[in-house]
């Protein structure tokens, strides 16, 4: 079953959110917009629209506000996308940089600039001024967590909380404001609006642990990029900790492959992180992760939203790319 | 006399501005909080936060909203300055790309992010949704306007009305509504938000001509670069759309230059400026628009704010570098 068939309940309304998200993009400048059109085609899972979308039908639910919250999330996610790969996109042409790569990245910078600032130009069809405060707080976060993360590459010492942290603000926060933010904005109750919040939050934290160890697991065409990319790339993830408690050399030969960078080496690792059981003690700890959230489901009214929540939730914690 | 000492009016309130930023700029991250320090030791005329602070005097001034809304500005003003720099800095280290550069580069980036975020959340505590739609409206023109800028560099087809939009969503849009702002946080009359809104207007357009004129006529000393590097960095400006009108072969000399990067060229293309009579047109043009800023203050209620207006108006008018 593919994530999207999941959406029933909510197709109708997503598709206006595509022609928002449409809208939002179409700017009177050729580059932007083809950098847009490129990343809407680009597609995604919608999952934050989709969770506005579900959340709103707790409250009064009105397509007209809800609808700009969807965008604006969706904005922002894309918008954090492209800002993720401004810098990337420089290393790729390292040692022969030419004005071409410069003028895609400042341009690349300033799309994401626009981007974040069409987002909040479409929540502005929200008056409910706590949806604001929700929403910058949240923004505010991920930068953090965007620097916490260039300070914690390659950094063998830090600790399991301090990666916890990381995917919070690296990717569960946007998830969990989205359920949020789809309840204020429909007016639910404050008591809805944080039992949908900790959902979400739930939900992102072990869609984002799932990722980590799918890095692993997955095959490279399965992923679109090699096994174990995040750690070659200095991202310390979930396995990679419980292996390193598990087996006393590993910190030391990862520490030397950073220095090496000698495949053989790194093919060694990868085989001990796979033998140590620290996969499936990442599993149990996303598993733990989405028992959270369908507790916090649980507490919901009872209805067809909930129902697509479960099933959304659910497939995240059986996807096996 | 000194830009700050027309600031008298305001100069308490200005102080609480500044304690705003600091704690606006202080992150619970080490990199962040010293990136942000840097901005604020540099200082900087201001200009934003005071008009601010001018324009709420037409309204039921209250520092408690106003001062939130001034630091915001200038906060985004800050944010701007730092994605300025982000390129700029990888090009300083061209073809000796170090980690460490990335590493600023990157930092830089989601530095600004955070800034704009923060921004936006000192805005949440104007509750007038009018703000808000305001402020996101402009962020968008000032990205289109860095967008803008790349494209159209060292692009001599361009005309006049370009610039003129150029330097419009680059400089005079955050200054019209830094008055507009100040106007609609301390609930003046709408009739009073547009003409604080032309006043700033005016003034940035005035502001920034000068500039352009000042990168011409000023000494290396003054400006603290080369002179004429707006039209090396292949930003083309207002006196030499001017002198390109009355001498036929001055934009050839410049193309040429632009293959050859021959210095004896671009003396003589500077020569070729100053000789044209293209540097005093600039200043009319400039003259022009703070008459514009004059008739539109001349229509708001007399008092010490307005005093103060136009004597910072007067002072851009007048200054040499």
């Amino acid at each position: 079953m593919k994530l999207t068939e999941l959406y029933s309940h909510v197709k109708k309304d997503l598709l206006q959110i595509e022609s928002e998200l449409e809208q939002s993009i179409s700017a009177d400048h050729p580059i932007l917009q083809k950098a847009g059109s490129q990343l809407l085609k680009a597609g995604g899972k919608r999952i934050r629209p989709v969770f506005v979308l579900l959340s709103a039908h707790f409250g009064e639910y009105d397509i007209r506000s809800v609808k700009k919250v969807a965008a604006a999330l969706e904005t922002i996610h894309m918008a954090s996308l492209v800002h993720d790969d401004v810098i990337d996109d420089a290393e790729l042409r390292r040692g022969a940089k030419t004005v071409k790569a410069e003028y895609d990245n400042k341009v690349a910078m300033y799309t994401g600039d626009f981007l974040f600032a069409k987002a909040i130009e479409m929540m502005t069809h929200v008056s409910q001024i706590v949806a604001h405060q929700v929403l910058s707080y949240s923004m505010k976060e991920m930068c953090l967590g965007e620097i916490q993360q260039i300070k914690e590459q390659f950094d063998l010492d830090q600790n399991i909380r301090q990666y916890l942290r990381r995917i919070k603000r690296k990717t569960a926060l946007l998830i969990a404001i989205s359920c949020q933010l789809g309840a204020i904005a429909s007016n639910a109750s404050v008591q809805l609006q944080r039992q949908l919040y900790r959902f979400g939050y739930s939900v992102g934290m072990a869609f984002q642990i799932t990722d980590d160890i799918l890095d692993f697991t997955a095959t490279e065409k399965e992923l679109g990029k090699p096994a174990g990319g995040d750690l070659k790339q200095g991202n310390i993830t979930l396995p990679v900790f419980y292996a390193m408690d598990k087996i006393p050399e590993l910190k030391g030969n990862i520490q030397r492959y950073y220095q090496t960078w000698d495949e053989d080496e790194f093919s060694g690792i990868i085989a001990q992180i796979n033998k140590s059981g620290s996969i499936q003690k990442a599993s149990m700890a996303a598993q733990s992760y989405l028992a959270d959230a369908f507790a916090a489901a649980d507490q919901l009214p009872a209805g067809q939203a909930r129902n697509s929540m479960i099933k959304i939730a659910k497939y995240i914690g059986k996807r096996k790319f």
